[in-house]
This record gives C-alpha cells, structure tokens and sequence, in this order.
C-alpha cells in the first residue's frame, strides 16, 4: 500500500486557503502523495468534535496512511506535537484530546513528541503549525522516514473525557454527540449496551419530549415524517425523521440526553 | 484512458465525513484511483436535481471513468443498485432515478443489478449502501473488474419525468430546472425548441413579472443591474442580472414557469 | 517535479458542478494530473480577493505548478486570458487584476496571450471560458507544451489597485483586507513598515473603537475572550479575540481601517 495517502481534518472552514496552503506544502515535498479532506468543518476549536471524526474515518483508509488533524486552540504554547500510531495507522496532531476517542479502541503502539527541527519548514510561524510543521512532517513520512527520527517517545498523551452512557437495570441513558447533514441525532450508545436480544425486543427510545416505540432497521422504517431510531452506519443509536430532519424537529443538539428503556 | 478516475455525486452535505469513509473504502481497495468531486451539496434526497447534475458533469470525464451517485432516499428498502454504462462510462448508483437526464440522450448498453456480495465490504450496513457496496465495487471496476460480475442483467431502469417544455406556435413554456451561486437561473429551454433563425429574431423572455427582450451572448449584455436572458455554457436558456442575482431579484426557484415568445 | 500539479481558484462556490467540469475537461486531456482546489469560495465577482488569495497560497507549491483562477466577470468581452511566469509558476487567467499581489513580489518572466484555438476545447461557450479555454490549456502545459505556442507575448497587464497602509511619524494606517473562519481579521499591515524594534515597544493598534495595547506573539496572547493583535502566519498583522471571533465582536469588515501607532 505505501504511506502515500495522507487525510486531513481541521477546523479551518470549507474551501479555507489555509486547507491548500497545508496541501502546497505536502505537494513541494511529495508531489506524489494523494491527499484526500476528511473534513475542515470542524466547528471552530472543537477538539472532541475532530476526535469523534477521526475515530469513525480513519480506520477506513489503508494501513500506512497518515492522518493529519489540525484542530489546535493552544497553537503556539506549550502543548505538544506528536506523531502517534494507531492500529497500523499514523496520527500526526497536537497532542489536546484530538486521539481521544481513537485510543479507546487500541493504544497507540508508537507515540513520538516532533522535535526534528530538520523536518519542518524552514521558518515556523507561531501560529499555523498545521503548515509548518505537521504538513512537510507528514510529507516526509510519506516518502518513508522514519518515525523514530522526528523526535523523542511522548509518555503521557493529553486525553479528553469521552462521554459515555450511564447504563441502569432496564434502560441507560446516553446523549446526542453529533448531527449529520439530513438532520439525524447520532448518539454515543452502541448495540454492545443493550440486552443481548435487543433485535426482537420492545424498546422506547426518549429524547426531550420525543418517545419513539422500538428500533427499525432503515430511515425508512416508518410513515412518512415519523420519528424513528436505529443502529445507523456508524454503528451508534440514530434518532431520525423519515424523510424529514430530526435535529430540526426535535431541536435537538450534541449534549442532549438520549433514554433507551427496554 | 483507464478506468482509474472515480468520481462522487451525493446529496451528503460539502465536508460530510461520510464523503471521505466513501474514499477511505475506494484508497483501501484501490490506492491509486482518482477521486474526484463532483458535488455533495445535492439538497437532500433530491434524486431529479442529481440526475440533472450526472448528465451535465459526467460526459466532461474521460471514457471509463465511472460515476458514483448516493442521492439514495430508499436505501435498506427493495430498490436495486444497479451499474450501468452509457456513452461509455460507467454510473453506479441506486435505481431510483438518477439517470432520467442520462438516458434521454443515450440508451444504456449494459445494466447490470449489483448482487455479487464477494465485491462488497463484508459487513452491509442497512443505511449506507455508498460506502459498503457502492464504493467498493467501483473501486474493483477500476481494477479492471468485468461488470458482468457483479450481478446479472437489470432489465427495467426507475426513470422519472422530466419536465419538459410546451412548444406553441410562437412561444413555448419552460421552468427554471436549478440556480447556479451566481443566481443565474438555468431553465429546461434549449436552442433546439426555437426556431431555427432565433439568433437574429426578437423574443421576449418571461418569468414571473419580470420581461426581458431579446437574447444576449454574454452575462454582460445589458448595463449593470439589466436583467437579461442567455444561452449559457451548458446550452440552456438563462436569466441573469448583469453583476447582480437573479434568483434573488427575481425570487424565482427551481419549477418556476419561464415562457419565451417571438 | 514536473508541471503535474493544477491549482483552482474560482468564485464558483463550493461544490458547484462548474468546478467539476472543468476538471472533467482537464483529466480528458491529462488523467494524471493532480488536481488541487485552492479555494471556490471567493465572493462572486470579487477580483481583488482572489489575487490575494493566489498571493498567499500558490507560492506554497512546487515550481512549474499551474494555478488557473477563475473570477470573470468580464467572460465574453474583450478582456485577453493570459498565462503568466512568475517566480516559477504558471499563472492561467483572465487579465482583469487577478495577478495584482502576485506581480508585488516579482514581475511576470513571461505573459502570453491565449489565442491558439487548437489547444482550446472544440466549442467554446461565450459564458465559460474557465471550462472551455483555461482548462485544456492547463491540461494542456502539464503534458509538457510550450507555453510560447499558446499565443504572442501579452505587453499590458491589467492590475488593480491594492490598498497599501499610509506611514506617517508614529503610526500607520492601513486596513483590514480579510476575515478568516475563526473571524481573525487580516490586515495589510506587515512587519517591515514597523520599526525595526518593534518586538519590544509599545504600541497600539485601533480598529473602530477597540483599542488593543502591544502585540503577542500567538492567538492565545491574553485572557479568555480579550482582543489581541499579532503578526499571522500570513507575515500580515491581525486582530483575534482569544477564542473568540474578532469579525462578530468588533463588527468589522475588509476595508476597515486599522491604526497602529507607537
């Protein structure tokens, strides 16, 4: 496969020229790597938001493949950047939360803190290191450096605290962590939570002042405008609207409490 | 050429991080295809605003590039997937619709209904066919894949109607078929339905309250602030305002009445 | 590296289809070029923010790269395409200003006017050059032709004028000539017009009716929520609020003034 693939996410905005100021320094290093966005429409300093995605996207990608993220309040003070891997994969990040929820499903094998000066651009401006370090880094890795020569191990990654489910005899509670584009509430519960023998089972499902009866397969799995819930692509509890827009007709948001009771 | 080219039309949302777990699948089966863009800003389900879209982008690629469309309102229900190839290339999409506009110039030579699972990802979610079957078959297509593996022969394709203009004798009636972020309204009328010396004819041109005379060549034709009426570059009739909006002066949307008389 | 690296630059918007076609036209012509979006998100018409755009970005990527803009309010009239050398690069637009920074730095080695029609798609649209000239011809040169052999040497460039801050004994006026997603606004205003120590003095810097006392060195230079100026990594002073957006709490627009007196 190679390391040639290189995804990057950040918070930079949609079509932001800072986006191709980072691939123009990739392209000056390795006009060979293929640079694919995840996404830039992080929202502004959402580090958890960027963790989240990098969790459900990047496994997708080949093994070898870095990952570049560059959602970075701290820019310029004294949070480290590392280059971390992870499940055969290549994190290159500041070191603020953004592998957060990555770590939860295997450890990094490999973490070092970037302080090969020779690797970065020549001059380092203190407030986009997404360019002038973490891009010619990972252009670098791509043309087969070693890891190891970028700097020394990081013994203490920085991690946020991921939200999880509280789960309770009969039902848990779990909350909205993000919304997608048609409207649907993803939450942060999974089917490993619920009873074994959840598929046949009845269920309600409670979010504000919304209860829906049961869990149904696809957006589909009602008339038309009703508000239904299922295990969606991702694998997490989905609150939905068939054909319509449940974040709008719940006005619901990420943070809101999430009822499953069985 | 190759089949290496794959582009993604799909109602997603720009900066969807669906988008990128589409080409974290084609990178990991095929690292070295092209992927490029077409749009993800389809509004919702709108299958008719894609298939429009399809037929007006698709036929700039080169021959056996192949055209992944996710405008998939049914999907996890009975609707096929289907691979098809018209004008030789190759649209991978469900069979809901998305090829109204392409077929009404060229009959596709081959369908084929998607159902041989071994090309898929090996776990199908029920709401997300673009990631676990579409983009994995298009990226074995690109390998140089046979489409006759990939299923047997569809033999009935889901078209929709097309909104066609109404020729009189003197005047025909059109609609605006999609706006453009310039404002430009792009309508269903196109220079075959005129007759045939209208280059030097006068005409009036109606939408709404708003009359323009005559035909110009360029947004240009008329002082600042003109409304005006156009042939544009994808050989539709148009109605511009000279630097200005016209979806905004006009408030006119997509299914609105646009006559031309002479 | 080799002339295969084709930049964008359009007032399109995101995810238009125009931008799609054109890059059809172009992987036609050279399916292995590799395309890169600098940014489609220029406001409509807006000339004078693309040739900043171009300034900042395209110096970034490799030699012999080719950057097409196109912002053409003028497609169809008598304005000339160009491509233009300058420091290495290739530069294909309309000759309306865009190349009004670029040329600051160092003047074009070479600017030939587009009027060889063999290297041009076989129809030409009055309203689409970006598709029908700019692309083939981009195409076109990342297989290797003489730039000289797309038409005769172009003598005039048409530049626009580019607000430069006015230095008076103790201080500066200059303006705000952007906004970036995080609402930072980016001034015209760069170090050398300082005085040579001004690392250590004291200064001020005015916008409407904030006053901001000295400069920090990153955006997080002060308490949560203060307004701060610094020097970005665009070597350019701008006002941010710490964590916060400086475009929405002072209200603040390109064409703003801003004061630096010390």
């Amino acid at each position: 496969m190679g390391r040639h693939i290189i995804t990057l996410t950040t918070d930079f905005g949609t079509d932001s020229p800072y986006v191709a100021q980072m691939k123009g320094v990739i392209c000056s290093i390795n006009p060979r790597a293929t640079i694919i966005d995840i996404t830039h429409a992080i929202s502004p300093q959402n580090v958890l938001a960027a963790a989240l995605v990098l969790d459900e996207v990047c496994h997708r990608f080949p093994q070898d493949s870095i990952h570049v993220a560059v959602v970075d309040p701290g820019v310029g003070t004294r949070r480290a950047l590392v280059a971390a891997r992870v499940r055969e994969r290549y994190y290159l990040l500041p070191d603020n939360g953004l592998l957060s929820h990555v770590v939860q499903r295997e450890w990094p094998s490999q973490v070092i803190r970037l302080e090969a000066h020779q690797y970065w651009l020549g001059s380092v401006s203190a407030t986009f290191h997404g360019r002038d370090i973490l891009a010619p880094v990972a252009a670098r890795l791509s043309l087969g450096l070693d890891p190891r020569d970028l700097g020394p191990p990081h013994r203490q990654l920085a991690l946020l605290q991921v939200p999880v489910p509280t789960v309770f005899e009969q039902r848990l509670v779990g909350e909205v962590i993000s919304t997608d584009s048609f409207g649907n509430l993803i939450t942060n519960i999974t089917a490993e939570l619920l009873p074994s023998d959840w598929v046949g089972r009845r269920c309600a499902v409670c979010c504000g002042a919304a209860v829906v009866d049961g869990l149904q397969r696809t957006y589909r799995g009602g008339p038309l405008g009703a508000t239904v819930a299922l295990f969606g692509s991702s694998g997490r509890l989905e609150i939905a609207v068939v054909q319509g827009n449940a974040a709008i007709r719940l006005a619901a948001h990420p943070g809101d409490k999430v009822e499953v009771s069985w």
